[in-house]
């Protein structure tokens, strides 16, 4: 078995750096564009069976360190009765914004088993066809990021009506992220429970935010959710995107992994988050799209300013565009597999 | 004569803290929105008095310390042979994107006065409206921001075209840059001579950058710009968005006056610039949707990380939202004056 992702996350020696991909299953792999002429989107999060091939797929073509079940931030919505779809650029879309008291009181709390039964049945099917070749990671988006889909209805610029509900609305805001927290739990739980052997938290959109409101709106909750995951005893991976300055906030939420993205220098993000916490990241998925050389160096660069200090796991800063060359994908794995290894 | 603005761009002691807003004369003010019936958004930067009328709705109504020349930092495309218009939610698009080395090679660097006369017409003609009331600022789109504009087509969310550019194709990308230099140095003192006061420069997408890409690519341009503009003897100011992580490495620009956005604690900002630079910043704009005692307790925050300092500049984070109640900026513009006003 190749545990060196769980062991990187843990902190401990690994003869080379793990890496995986963030939407390693996804539109750059052709065979993951096949299905999708068979499926739409969510009829693959739905179909265990389809979800347990696309989870598969990039192990096949890539010596990956780690599997991620194929699932969507959004699929916790539906128990919460909250409608929501794709448009055409598979940019999410909630049917009625969560905007007004009566939106959120109407939020429901059900078993996780209950709303996403297809999400357990495709982890427990995707650990058993792992069987233990490498560790499967169950994730979901974080309370902030999945509050401002609910808000906004689907991407935002400047996420003025999530804002305008903690400033003008701040008890409606607090309901509706302590809903959020209490599903996320049963979520994540039932995620272990069904195989999961760490769970990743996706902070896309909390790069918006002042210090001072992550500080005062979001940073109770999302640290609430994680200090409830602690039953699951799996690591948890909190990742937020694009938020360098919130850095010295989020190093405190409990996580045993933080995630950054490549806007920071790896060495930097570490001194701030603390040698004591794992960290993943982070090179910019555009480097991808670079000649090799590039890709060598850009990547020798993340590996150097991890300094070989246990603890390191080796990803992109974001999800890998659909548009990156199979065969640079391949030479990203394989460099960071050689540059890394330890002399024996 | 309110010379407020200047001075604390020389980090001189003022008697209150001077304020502007970015985009003060724009789509909030229901005068604006009354002109742009008349007149398309291109119509009015080209026509001088309209310019001039817009650029002075502001300041009508609220004791701002400072005017901005109406305009659009894609104003010196037309000029360089790149067209450009605006779609229905006011995004830039360009005709043909600059892409390839033939696209570069054909950009033309012409002087600015035949490229944009109606600029530096409205220009002179402000300065002798406001009588120096209040300073007047010209401003420019930064070479990176400008150069991704050309590149993408416009808006972009991963500038995937402008990166895949600056790696595969570097020389391509120094000669774009380079002409961009150019170009703006002859629209900037251009400006000057016609009358603007200080300049700021909007790098308004530069925080999708790696620090290292950020030091190989875009800050050799930008700090040659700087450098070139000081014959000018006005104040540079230097904005760049959403770039924390590479303040560190934008200080050293060369700018008399540095632009932050919310997403950083004002007194970290001035600690990572120097206290020998001025400092412009940083309201979150999302705050002027809030209630009253939130703005004030906002704007309070802001001043106090000020700390008193000669030296800073109020202003948001980011240009005002369409959405801003009048009522909340005219609250916003005494706030800061009344908590700013020394004892005499």
């Amino acid at each position: 078995m190749n545990d060196s992702f769980l062991r990187a996350c843990r902190r401990e020696p690994t003869e080379f750096t793990p890496i995986w991909i963030m939407r390693q299953a996804g539109r750059y792999l052709p065979e993951y564009r096949a299905l999708r002429e068979k499926y739409s989107f969510l009829e693959l999060c739905r179909t265990p069976a389809a979800a347990l091939e696309v989870t598969l797929q990039p192990l096949e073509r890539f010596p990956l360190d780690a599997a991620i079940i194929f699932a969507d931030i959004l699929l916790p919505l539906e128990g919460m009765g909250v409608e929501f779809g794709f448009d055409q650029d598979d940019g999410p879309c909630i049917g009625s914004p969560v905007r007004r008291p009566a939106d959120v009181d109407r939020i429901r709390v059900i078993e996780a088993e209950e709303a996403t039964p297809y999400l357990f049945e495709a982890i427990r099917q995707a650990r058993a066809a792992l069987q233990d070749r490498v560790p499967l990671i169950g994730f979901a988006g974080a309370p902030f990021t999945l509050a401002s889909y609910m808000i906004e209805g689907g991407h935002s610029r400047n996420y003025e009506h999530t804002k305008a509900m903690f400033y003008a609305e701040p008890k409606t805001w607090t309901k509706l992220m302590e809903k959020l927290v209490e599903v996320l739990r049963r979520y994540l739980l039932a995620q272990v429970a069904a195989g999961a052997q760490a769970v990743q938290l996706f902070d896309s959109w909390v790069g918006c935010l002042s210090p001072r409101d992550y500080a005062e709106f979001v940073a109770p909750h999302v640290n609430a959710l994680i200090a409830q995951l602690a039953e699951a005893r799996v690591p948890v991976i909190h990742f937020a995107t694009d938020a360098t300055s919130l850095l010295p906030l989020i190093k405190d939420s409990g996580a045993a992994v933080y995630g950054v993205d490549w806007r920071i220098e790896l060495d930097r993000a570490w001194q701030i988050i603390g040698h004591d916490r794992a960290l993943q990241g982070n090179l910019d998925p555009a480097v991808l799209l670079a000649p090799p050389s590039i890709i060598e160096s850009r990547a020798r660069d993340v590996l150097q300013r991890a300094g070989g200090r246990p603890g390191h796991i080796f990803n992109l800063g974001h999800g890998i565009w659909p548009n990156a060359p199979i065969e640079n994908v391949a030479f990203l794995v394989e460099t960071v597999h050689r540059l890394s290894r330890r002399s024996a």
